[in-house]
């Protein structure tokens, strides 16, 4: 969606490496937003945006208008149905996922690409986007790449600019709740409930910060456990005054 | 769906002669029937049909099982929302049209097909994928083949084939009707209820005859219409005994 940082910058350098040809798509999608998100005020600079992209390796950037991407009498949906897309962020914003997949399968009708980088901050689109793409026998391999922070930790987003300065020294709480959350699974904490209730309690020491979700389930199925067996996502919605922000650490057992 | 007959052939010849390489599928596919609907009993000869196919022209059969298009949970649909889904075929049978456009998209992200041919008989489908296609920016082109009939004026169908020597005898009358009908409206006759109270007075003569539909509408865009401006579809849908059959034309002002 644009407005560039080194999170995106990352996924057109690896992008980049791996491949002749990179086309980057800047296009602020208006149907994964909500009745009354940031779909207007969403930053956008695309001259910023075009000169960090080439800058970053790439080829081609795409920037299509509202208009051209849908036309006039557009509704055709693109739709994982499924727990998948009903958890984390689907139960507050439940048309985001039917947005992100729906144009997402718009830019892959139109880019054709063999491979497609995503930021592993955003995970559960990561996990939606490869049900679609599997589901759906679309030929493209999804390519998820680790979360770019800031040097205090906090995940790099768009909508950090958003933030106030007291909202961005608090935020860090997030990357560094999650921190502690590996580390105790690390250590042998596999209980799903109790990881979320000690990320939670940590955040909550925040006083600007207001939980949408801690959350803990198996990945990338996204379905519910108890006790993880193998694979787990802790996700985080943290909202610091009108600003609704996301991170996550992958548990995994060695 | 298979089980070919002249009017499969027909595309496949056009197809032939208009590009390089032609694929045919041959899917009976689960998603577009309903519950109570003749999914178990649609007609199949896999080895019959890939002579026929070959003789028309195929240099490729591509019949996938269920489980390769469906594997243990797909649940990603692609759909065209909108009256053009709702009326005629989708009134009666409202998961339909998802199930089409689902598999379809399926079919040409699997074949990648640089055009696809069809049959007027499914005209709402065709109107659908045309949609589909155009809202999802996908680099196909659709075209739509006039409906090939049989000496009595029977559109064919693999249905035809459920149907009883007298259910047979009586289905002529679908053709009959809509023929008077397009013969009417080259006489003038504009008003889209009078088309279709005509339609339905004849097909009414046939005992064995029950009607799911008798509809004109614009055409492609299935809008309602009271006076007919410039084109429009009639469509009918009607069942002998157990065996829905569906017929219609094109009424165009010259």
């Amino acid at each position: 969606m644009g407005f560039l940082h080194e999170g995106h910058l990352s996924l057109i350098k690896r992008a980049k490496a791996e491949n002749d040809v990179v086309v980057v798509s800047d296009f602020v999608n208006p149907t994964q937003f909500g009745p009354g998100e940031d779909f207007e005020t969403y930053p956008r600079n695309i001259e910023r945006d075009t000169e960090m992209a080439v800058g970053a390796g790439a080829d081609v950037v795409f920037y299509p208008s509202v208009e051209e991407m849908y036309p006039t009498g557009s509704s055709t949906f693109v739709e994982v149905e499924g727990e998948i897309t009903r958890v984390l962020c689907g139960a507050s914003r439940p048309t985001h996922f039917r947005g992100v997949t729906t144009v997402v399968n718009m830019l892959f009708n139109i880019v054709q690409p063999d491979k497609s980088y995503f930021g592993q901050k955003d995970a559960q689109q990561a996990a939606v986007l490869i049900k679609m793409v599997r589901d759906t026998h679309m030929p493209v391999d999804i390519i998820v790449c680790p979360i770019v922070r800031e040097d205090d930790g906090l995940a790099m987003s768009s909508r950090n600019t958003y933030l106030s300065d007291e909202e961005r020294k608090q935020a860090v709480v997030l990357s560094q709740a999650l921190k502690i959350a590996a580390d105790s699974f690390k250590n042998g904490d596999r209980n799903a409930r109790e990881l979320e209730k000690h990320i939670a309690d940590i955040i909550n020491t925040k006083p600007l910060a207001q939980i949408d979700y801690v959350s803990v389930y198996e990945y990338p199925s996204l379905e519910q456990a108890e006790i993880i067996s193998e694979k787990a996502l802790a996700a985080v919605a943290v909202k610091f005054g009108k600003t609704r922000l996301i991170d996550n650490v992958i548990l995994e057992v060695d």
